[in-house]
């Protein structure tokens, strides 16, 4: 092991910080506040300790490994998020996932390009504005599915319309991605391009749902024949994430939308030939003891059939349990609080997040018969998917500087402000739903 | 997501290869073989497909955050077995454990050193002798421990001599490659130097275990007393793990051996506050419902007893599936097989390789009353302890390309053998002690 450097132990104890500090910041829940949220405000404070002139977080934010863990840490979130999705409420809420994502998608677009950006920002380039809008289009689905999973939340209907709109989100801003990127360097776009782009996301959540639910029972069966065991239920599924999530790379989606696919087509009922833990083997000996009354032996059986299906789950939760809270707190560390120094920045920056907030808000509206409210709220956080927009903008020479910052405070506030707001909307629940809502929260 | 390229994609492709092909390869179970040795196979196979023109592999050999997460494996897999040796079984073998390791310790040196570097390499410089007797020393406790844990064998006597045996083995290990260094490149080494490193590494050692006994209980109260739950046991045990990786790194020993110490620590017992999983706490209520009879209720007690014990190391477990193939599978990536087509290599490699497995063999007869090829046998892979000292010798100019690949042959057979033959000799347990060996396998 001496081969690797400091740098090993030192990326040890990196990883050692974040998972401790995120969970003693779990302690917000105690007063009302989303999990997450602790996670993202303790990334701030740890990515900003360079200005008490503790350098080592700076180390950590260029640290590949730590990089490379907090992805795959979404990569599994979103993962379990698919297995706890059901494609049959997906399907049901479909139409309205697409009516809520193509709005959210059109009315920021709209608003940031012909709006807020001419009047808060007057005399840039016109493709500035529409870079900008851009950046305003695409949810970054992480944050929201945390805040409804925490809350034991994502069966409700509003959870399944918000995934399903941020699915088809990703689709619709990879294709203004391409379209903005053609119009700034080449002037124009083909729309046989835009059609390629939609016709291959297209093309990989059909097949990949399809592909599930046809082999799934075979490749499980075939699976289980090889080995049994929890080691090989774990790498199939963990595998089967992997794959769609590098499969969803490739065609050029996010790598999120593929392990939230294999997710989803992932039935626990494949899994049903593998040999469950040993505590549920225990159990069914206990059942069949022959002096277990009829009573208890009923009891039993309801929690073996309880805790088998539940099993991938289980064992996925370890590894959540790593890799989630690197991601959050490692965002959290992309804030640069100085960058909120700037007054004309703030202010530019305040307004351009009440259009984001605002845009997304709009098209929950159309969410139909469902607490509005949530499933637009849910669209609101932005995170990576915009800095992606506007860092590409930033090389394209068409994003300064100054409005670079104005994305990142929006950003910021979408992220820090969502699951707040969320916590407090899913909490209300319980509340008649046509009732008129208390206006004290 | 998208701002990382092709590489997170690939990566994580090559991650779902290596854990398919590893866990396809413990068919070898079946035959009676180790499933460690089928993921070092599969690991030669893949890192030697550029034979076939298959260049993937030899990207993912160079690939940091793969090298990284190895690296964690064969951590996690220190700190299991850790979690299950038993400190007092530990402290009983303590003396037995040393002189394994001294005698392991000088007789490859000296054999290697004065015996098969002068004769079967003549001509060489004395340093390159000395290097080769350095890198004959140093066990890898890695292969090894996974036999045993394989097997459910590391409660055996024999399994805690080697493995105090190995910790040791690393303190000796570090204190040669100090001194050879020192004679190498200033001609001379000062005594306060080597009793220095020894200081170091036992105030570590001794420390560690101070600590963990007392302050364990304690802190385990004292989280468990901020959140309770599963979430916190996961985390405060894997911290422990990485923190105390972090510290042995940091005085110089290899970061296995910290986790190992950690694990040995961390009693299953101070994580008895924190709330166990569903499962228990829905059994906790079957036993308490009413209708249950007595016998069924101690029956079900006996099962919660026993998994709530083990919790710590299940929690662990998938973290385990998940990184341990990574790292075997890695190591086995390193073997050239092109190295192995010089004639003249070979053969010296078979008389190096003679002489090393002798060392550690003899090594085992000071074990005392218990089965002493066992012992010696647990002693005899090298891994990447030996490679390190090759390297270091290479970058000083002493070890040539011949004598490198010489070494590199001689860790291969050591870490391909082992794992069959111990396997053989642990299954063997059955017959009687002290009866005369059966001569056929």
């Amino acid at each position: 092991m001496e081969e690797v450097g400091m740098g090993f132990g030192l990326t040890l104890l990196a990883i050692a910080v974040i998972l401790l500090t995120a969970k003693l910041s779990n302690l917000v829940e105690n007063f009302g506040q989303p999990a997450v949220l602790g996670e993202l405000v303790v990334g701030m404070i740890l990515g900003n300790l360079i200005f008490l002139n503790v350098g080592f977080f700076e180390l950590v934010k260029e640290n590949e490994v730590i990089t490379f863990l907090a992805e795959l840490g979404v990569i599994i979130l979103l993962f379990q998020v698919g297995l706890e999705s059901n494609l049959a409420t997906m399907r049901q809420v479909g139409a309205r996932a697409g009516l809520v994502a193509i709005v959210g998608v059109v009315v920021p677009f709209v608003l940031g390009t012909y709006i807020v950006g001419p009047l808060l920002l007057p005399g840039l380039d016109s493709n500035a504005y529409i870079f900008l809008g851009a950046t305003l289009t695409a949810t970054s689905v992480g944050i929201t599915a945390r805040v409804f999973r925490d809350l034991g939340r994502l069966q409700d209907r509003e959870a399944q319309i918000v995934l399903g709109a941020a699915v088809i989100d990703d689709v619709l801003g990879l294709i203004i991605l391409a379209v903005v990127s053609a119009i700034v360097t080449l002037g124009s776009v083909s729309v046989l391009d835009i059609g390629w782009i939609a016709l291959k996301a297209l093309l990989f959540l059909v097949g990949a749902t399809a592909i599930g639910k046809l082999m799934g029972p075979y490749i499980g069966a075939g699976f289980s024949k090889i080995q049994w065991g929890i080691g090989m239920k774990f790498v199939s599924a963990i595998s089967a994430c992997l794959i769609f999530a590098f499969l969803a790379e490739v065609i050029g989606l996010a790598p999120i939308v593929g392990a939230f696919a294999a997710g989803l087509v992932l039935d626990p009922v494949y899994f049903k030939h593998f040999a469950s833990a040993k505590v549920i083997e225990d159990m069914r000996e206990a059942v069949h003891a022959p002096e277990t009354d009829s009573e208890t032996r009923n009891r039993l059986e309801r929690i073996i059939e309880h805790h088998s299906h539940h099993h991938v789950e289980d064992l996925i939760e370890p590894l959540s349990y790593f890799l989630v809270p690197i991601f959050f707190v490692r965002t959290g560390m992309e804030v640069n609080l100085a960058s909120l120094l700037d007054l004309q920045i703030i202010l530019v920056a305040l307004g351009v997040t009440v259009v984001a907030f605002a845009g997304k808000i709009v098209a929950g509206y159309v969410a139909g018969d469902v607490r509005r409210a949530v499933v637009g709220w849910g669209m609101v956080p932005r995170g990576e998917v915009g800095l992606i927009f506007a860092s590409i903008g930033q090389s394209l020479g068409v994003i300064s500087e100054g409005l670079f910052s104005v994305i990142v405070i929006m950003v910021i506030l979408s992220t820090l402000i969502t699951p707040t707001v969320l916590t407090i909307l899913l909490k209300r629940q319980d509340a008649p739903q046509d009732a008129p809502v208390p206006q004290q929260v």
